[in-house]
Protein backbone atom coordinates (compact mmCIF):
# COMPACT_ATOMS: atom_id res chain seq x y z
CA UNK A 1 0.00 0.00 0.00
CA UNK A 2 0.88 3.46 -0.22
CA UNK A 3 3.77 4.57 1.97
CA UNK A 4 4.20 8.41 1.61
CA UNK A 5 2.09 11.27 0.83
CA UNK A 6 1.44 12.90 -1.93
CA UNK A 7 0.48 16.47 -2.88
CA UNK A 8 -1.26 15.71 -6.05
CA UNK A 9 -4.64 13.86 -5.61
CA UNK A 10 -4.63 10.50 -7.05
CA UNK A 11 -1.07 9.95 -6.81
CA UNK A 12 0.44 7.06 -4.79
CA UNK A 13 3.82 6.90 -3.78
CA UNK A 14 5.23 3.43 -2.67
CA UNK A 15 8.38 2.41 -1.20
CA UNK A 16 9.13 -1.05 -2.98
CA UNK A 17 11.24 -3.59 -1.28
CA UNK A 18 15.30 -3.94 -2.91
CA UNK A 19 16.49 -7.63 -1.72
CA UNK A 20 20.26 -6.30 -1.08
CA UNK A 21 23.27 -8.95 -1.76
CA UNK A 22 26.58 -8.56 -2.40
CA UNK A 23 25.83 -10.42 -6.27
CA UNK A 24 23.52 -7.49 -6.87
CA UNK A 25 20.16 -6.57 -5.57
CA UNK A 26 16.53 -8.26 -6.45
CA UNK A 27 14.40 -4.87 -7.04
CA UNK A 28 10.78 -5.34 -6.78
CA UNK A 29 8.54 -3.01 -9.33
CA UNK A 30 4.98 -4.70 -9.26
CA UNK A 31 2.79 -7.52 -8.38
CA UNK A 32 -0.49 -8.42 -9.60
CA UNK A 33 -1.72 -8.71 -5.71
CA UNK A 34 0.00 -5.82 -4.94
CA UNK A 35 -3.02 -3.14 -3.83
CA UNK A 36 -2.04 -0.70 -6.53
CA UNK A 37 -2.03 -3.16 -9.15
CA UNK A 38 -5.10 -2.99 -11.90
CA UNK A 39 -4.67 -4.33 -14.92
CA UNK A 40 -1.34 -5.02 -17.27
CA UNK A 41 -1.09 -3.14 -20.50
CA UNK A 42 2.73 -3.27 -21.11
CA UNK A 43 6.03 -2.52 -19.46
CA UNK A 44 9.00 -0.74 -21.14
CA UNK A 45 12.21 1.11 -20.21
CA UNK A 46 12.85 5.17 -20.76
CA UNK A 47 16.56 5.50 -20.81
CA UNK A 48 17.39 9.43 -19.88
CA UNK A 49 21.13 10.01 -20.40
CA UNK A 50 22.14 12.69 -17.66
CA UNK A 51 20.83 15.90 -17.71
CA UNK A 52 18.38 14.75 -20.12
CA UNK A 53 14.85 16.75 -19.52
CA UNK A 54 11.68 14.66 -21.16
CA UNK A 55 8.25 16.55 -20.49
CA UNK A 56 5.65 17.41 -20.91
CA UNK A 57 3.07 14.17 -21.36
CA UNK A 58 -0.39 13.96 -20.75
CA UNK A 59 -2.29 10.44 -21.02
CA UNK A 60 -5.95 10.43 -20.96
CA UNK A 61 -6.67 6.91 -20.40
CA UNK A 62 -3.25 5.20 -19.39
CA UNK A 63 -1.81 5.37 -15.39
CA UNK A 64 1.73 4.97 -15.16
CA UNK A 65 3.59 2.92 -12.67
CA UNK A 66 7.31 4.14 -12.59
CA UNK A 67 10.14 3.02 -10.53
CA UNK A 68 13.72 3.83 -11.26
CA UNK A 69 16.46 0.36 -11.14
CA UNK A 70 19.35 2.19 -12.03
CA UNK A 71 20.46 6.23 -11.90
CA UNK A 72 18.43 8.61 -10.31
CA UNK A 73 15.53 10.83 -12.26
CA UNK A 74 13.46 13.60 -11.15
CA UNK A 75 9.97 13.68 -12.18
CA UNK A 76 7.57 16.66 -11.80
CA UNK A 77 3.89 16.25 -11.96
CA UNK A 78 1.59 19.02 -12.90
CA UNK A 79 -1.76 18.90 -12.19
CA UNK A 80 -4.44 21.37 -13.97
CA UNK A 81 -7.04 18.78 -13.47
CA UNK A 82 -10.41 21.58 -12.76
CA UNK A 83 -12.02 19.64 -10.46
CA UNK A 84 -9.55 18.47 -8.87
CA UNK A 85 -8.40 19.23 -4.96
CA UNK A 86 -4.59 19.78 -6.07
CA UNK A 87 -5.60 21.85 -9.18
CA UNK A 88 -2.35 23.97 -9.71
CA UNK A 89 -0.26 22.19 -7.45
CA UNK A 90 2.99 21.19 -8.98
CA UNK A 91 4.80 17.81 -7.12
CA UNK A 92 8.76 16.92 -7.62
CA UNK A 93 9.69 13.54 -6.95
CA UNK A 94 13.20 12.03 -6.90
CA UNK A 95 13.71 8.43 -7.65
CA UNK A 96 16.60 5.59 -7.46
CA UNK A 97 18.30 3.48 -5.47
CA UNK A 98 19.08 3.27 -2.36
CA UNK A 99 16.86 6.16 -0.93
CA UNK A 100 13.94 6.53 -2.89
CA UNK A 101 13.29 3.37 -4.41
CA UNK A 102 9.71 3.82 -5.05
CA UNK A 103 6.75 3.28 -7.15
CA UNK A 104 5.07 6.56 -8.57
CA UNK A 105 1.40 5.50 -9.89
CA UNK A 106 0.95 8.45 -11.94
CA UNK A 107 -3.34 8.63 -13.19
CA UNK A 108 -4.55 10.04 -16.12
CA UNK A 109 -5.14 13.35 -16.87
CA UNK A 110 -1.73 14.68 -15.15
CA UNK A 111 0.99 16.21 -17.03
CA UNK A 112 4.39 14.75 -15.89
CA UNK A 113 8.21 15.33 -17.03
CA UNK A 114 11.42 13.85 -15.80
CA UNK A 115 15.46 14.20 -15.75
CA UNK A 116 18.21 12.32 -14.83
CA UNK A 117 20.03 13.94 -12.00
CA UNK A 118 22.93 11.22 -11.90
CA UNK A 119 26.33 10.98 -13.59
CA UNK A 120 24.99 7.30 -15.23
CA UNK A 121 22.20 6.90 -17.55
CA UNK A 122 18.90 6.55 -15.58
CA UNK A 123 16.11 3.90 -16.42
CA UNK A 124 13.18 4.76 -16.12
CA UNK A 125 10.65 1.31 -15.89
CA UNK A 126 6.78 1.80 -16.85
CA UNK A 127 4.31 -1.13 -16.18
CA UNK A 128 1.52 0.69 -17.75
CA UNK A 129 -2.21 -0.40 -17.12
CA UNK A 130 -2.94 -0.28 -21.32
CA UNK A 131 -0.66 -1.09 -24.20
CA UNK A 132 1.23 2.54 -25.67
CA UNK A 133 -1.39 3.71 -28.02
CA UNK A 134 0.34 7.91 -29.38
CA UNK A 135 -3.73 8.73 -29.66
CA UNK A 136 -4.15 8.85 -25.91
CA UNK A 137 -1.76 11.15 -24.92
CA UNK A 138 -0.66 15.33 -25.52
CA UNK A 139 2.48 16.71 -25.47
CA UNK A 140 3.63 20.26 -24.27
CA UNK A 141 7.21 21.14 -24.78
CA UNK A 142 9.59 21.28 -21.88
CA UNK A 143 9.33 25.14 -21.46
CA UNK A 144 5.52 25.34 -22.05
CA UNK A 145 4.37 28.54 -19.82
CA UNK A 146 0.90 27.09 -19.23
CA UNK A 147 3.44 24.86 -16.54
CA UNK A 148 5.05 26.56 -13.93
CA UNK A 149 7.65 24.74 -13.29
CA UNK A 150 11.29 25.64 -14.63
CA UNK A 151 13.55 22.74 -15.42
CA UNK A 152 17.19 23.80 -14.10
CA UNK A 153 19.45 22.58 -17.14
CA UNK B 1 6.15 -13.30 -32.68
CA UNK B 2 9.28 -15.60 -31.79
CA UNK B 3 12.50 -14.13 -34.19
CA UNK B 4 15.61 -16.50 -33.55
CA UNK B 5 15.29 -20.28 -33.12
CA UNK B 6 15.76 -21.63 -29.88
CA UNK B 7 17.39 -25.44 -29.61
CA UNK B 8 15.35 -25.93 -26.09
CA UNK B 9 12.22 -26.79 -26.53
CA UNK B 10 9.35 -24.44 -25.83
CA UNK B 11 11.85 -21.70 -24.87
CA UNK B 12 11.05 -18.42 -27.02
CA UNK B 13 13.47 -15.76 -28.26
CA UNK B 14 11.88 -12.57 -29.12
CA UNK B 15 13.33 -9.40 -30.20
CA UNK B 16 12.46 -6.40 -29.26
CA UNK B 17 12.54 -2.74 -30.58
CA UNK B 18 14.91 -0.04 -29.41
CA UNK B 19 13.45 3.51 -30.63
CA UNK B 20 16.65 4.97 -30.32
CA UNK B 21 17.02 8.62 -29.57
CA UNK B 22 19.76 11.30 -28.65
CA UNK B 23 17.59 11.68 -25.13
CA UNK B 24 17.78 7.98 -24.30
CA UNK B 25 15.99 5.16 -25.82
CA UNK B 26 13.11 4.15 -25.62
CA UNK B 27 12.81 -0.05 -24.53
CA UNK B 28 10.53 -2.06 -25.58
CA UNK B 29 9.73 -5.07 -23.21
CA UNK B 30 6.43 -6.57 -23.28
CA UNK B 31 2.84 -6.24 -23.92
CA UNK B 32 -0.45 -7.79 -23.19
CA UNK B 33 -0.85 -7.95 -26.97
CA UNK B 34 2.48 -9.55 -27.30
CA UNK B 35 1.85 -13.31 -29.02
CA UNK B 36 4.04 -14.83 -26.47
CA UNK B 37 1.97 -13.49 -23.56
CA UNK B 38 -0.07 -15.08 -21.21
CA UNK B 39 -0.74 -13.41 -17.96
CA UNK B 40 0.96 -10.67 -15.77
CA UNK B 41 2.11 -12.17 -12.18
CA UNK B 42 5.00 -10.01 -11.25
CA UNK B 43 7.95 -7.59 -12.52
CA UNK B 44 10.90 -7.32 -11.15
CA UNK B 45 14.86 -6.68 -11.64
CA UNK B 46 17.63 -8.85 -10.90
CA UNK B 47 21.24 -7.06 -10.52
CA UNK B 48 24.29 -8.97 -11.79
CA UNK B 49 27.72 -7.36 -10.81
CA UNK B 50 30.41 -7.97 -13.08
CA UNK B 51 31.69 -11.87 -13.30
CA UNK B 52 29.03 -12.29 -10.58
CA UNK B 53 26.90 -15.72 -11.38
CA UNK B 54 23.52 -16.47 -10.21
CA UNK B 55 22.36 -20.41 -11.00
CA UNK B 56 20.60 -22.74 -10.97
CA UNK B 57 17.32 -22.12 -10.85
CA UNK B 58 13.98 -24.09 -11.91
CA UNK B 59 10.38 -23.16 -11.67
CA UNK B 60 7.52 -25.74 -11.62
CA UNK B 61 5.13 -23.20 -12.45
CA UNK B 62 6.08 -19.75 -13.17
CA UNK B 63 6.72 -18.38 -16.85
CA UNK B 64 9.81 -16.08 -17.21
CA UNK B 65 10.09 -13.11 -19.89
CA UNK B 66 13.26 -11.49 -19.17
CA UNK B 67 14.99 -9.08 -21.28
CA UNK B 68 18.59 -7.14 -20.62
CA UNK B 69 18.59 -3.34 -20.74
CA UNK B 70 21.50 -2.36 -19.08
CA UNK B 71 24.90 -4.03 -19.20
CA UNK B 72 25.18 -7.61 -20.54
CA UNK B 73 24.41 -11.17 -19.49
CA UNK B 74 25.02 -14.54 -20.74
CA UNK B 75 22.04 -16.90 -19.95
CA UNK B 76 22.28 -20.91 -19.88
CA UNK B 77 19.46 -23.13 -19.77
CA UNK B 78 19.57 -27.07 -19.16
CA UNK B 79 16.96 -29.34 -20.20
CA UNK B 80 16.75 -32.55 -18.15
CA UNK B 81 12.95 -33.03 -18.89
CA UNK B 82 12.59 -36.55 -19.87
CA UNK B 83 10.08 -36.36 -22.40
CA UNK B 84 11.12 -33.12 -24.32
CA UNK B 85 12.78 -33.49 -27.40
CA UNK B 86 15.91 -31.38 -26.50
CA UNK B 87 16.46 -33.66 -23.28
CA UNK B 88 20.20 -33.48 -22.31
CA UNK B 89 20.52 -30.15 -24.26
CA UNK B 90 22.32 -26.82 -22.82
CA UNK B 91 21.73 -23.12 -24.40
CA UNK B 92 24.05 -20.06 -23.93
CA UNK B 93 22.28 -17.02 -25.31
CA UNK B 94 23.91 -12.81 -24.84
CA UNK B 95 21.20 -10.93 -23.73
CA UNK B 96 22.22 -7.14 -23.94
CA UNK B 97 22.10 -4.07 -26.41
CA UNK B 98 22.55 -3.19 -28.60
CA UNK B 99 22.70 -6.12 -31.03
CA UNK B 100 20.92 -9.16 -28.29
CA UNK B 101 17.75 -6.79 -27.11
CA UNK B 102 15.75 -9.63 -26.99
CA UNK B 103 12.78 -10.98 -24.87
CA UNK B 104 13.74 -14.89 -23.74
CA UNK B 105 10.65 -16.48 -22.23
CA UNK B 106 11.52 -19.87 -20.49
CA UNK B 107 8.85 -22.20 -19.41
CA UNK B 108 8.79 -23.78 -16.45
CA UNK B 109 10.68 -26.92 -15.78
CA UNK B 110 13.88 -25.57 -17.35
CA UNK B 111 17.55 -24.65 -15.08
CA UNK B 112 18.72 -22.05 -16.00
CA UNK B 113 21.49 -19.05 -14.45
CA UNK B 114 22.87 -16.18 -15.89
CA UNK B 115 26.35 -14.28 -15.06
CA UNK B 116 27.22 -10.54 -15.77
CA UNK B 117 29.49 -10.13 -18.63
CA UNK B 118 29.96 -6.48 -19.01
CA UNK B 119 31.71 -4.24 -17.19
CA UNK B 120 29.09 -2.46 -15.74
CA UNK B 121 26.43 -4.15 -13.42
CA UNK B 122 23.51 -5.55 -15.67
CA UNK B 123 20.12 -5.68 -15.05
CA UNK B 124 18.04 -8.56 -15.55
CA UNK B 125 14.49 -7.71 -16.19
CA UNK B 126 11.48 -10.78 -15.40
CA UNK B 127 7.91 -10.24 -16.34
CA UNK B 128 6.85 -13.30 -14.83
CA UNK B 129 3.44 -14.58 -15.38
CA UNK B 130 2.70 -15.55 -11.34
CA UNK B 131 4.17 -13.54 -8.57
CA UNK B 132 7.52 -14.79 -6.86
CA UNK B 133 6.62 -17.83 -4.46
CA UNK B 134 10.10 -19.73 -2.69
CA UNK B 135 7.64 -23.03 -2.81
CA UNK B 136 7.66 -23.36 -6.80
CA UNK B 137 11.34 -23.09 -7.31
CA UNK B 138 14.34 -25.35 -7.25
CA UNK B 139 17.84 -24.67 -6.76
CA UNK B 140 20.87 -26.25 -6.95
CA UNK B 141 24.71 -25.23 -6.98
CA UNK B 142 26.42 -23.31 -9.27
CA UNK B 143 28.94 -25.76 -9.76
CA UNK B 144 25.93 -28.71 -9.76
CA UNK B 145 27.81 -31.91 -11.83
CA UNK B 146 24.04 -33.09 -12.90
CA UNK B 147 24.00 -29.89 -15.39
CA UNK B 148 27.05 -30.18 -17.78
CA UNK B 149 27.96 -26.64 -18.03
CA UNK B 150 31.14 -25.27 -17.07
CA UNK B 151 30.87 -21.09 -15.50
CA UNK B 152 34.17 -19.79 -16.63
CA UNK B 153 34.87 -17.37 -14.11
Amino acid sequence: MPTLESVIDGVLITELRQILDDRGAVLHMLRRDSTEFTEFGECYFSEVFPGVIKAWKRHRYQTQNLAVPVGRILIVIYDDRPNSISCGQVQAIELGRPNDYLRLQIPPGLWFGFSCISDIPAILANCADIPHDPSESDVLPVNDPRIQYNWKN
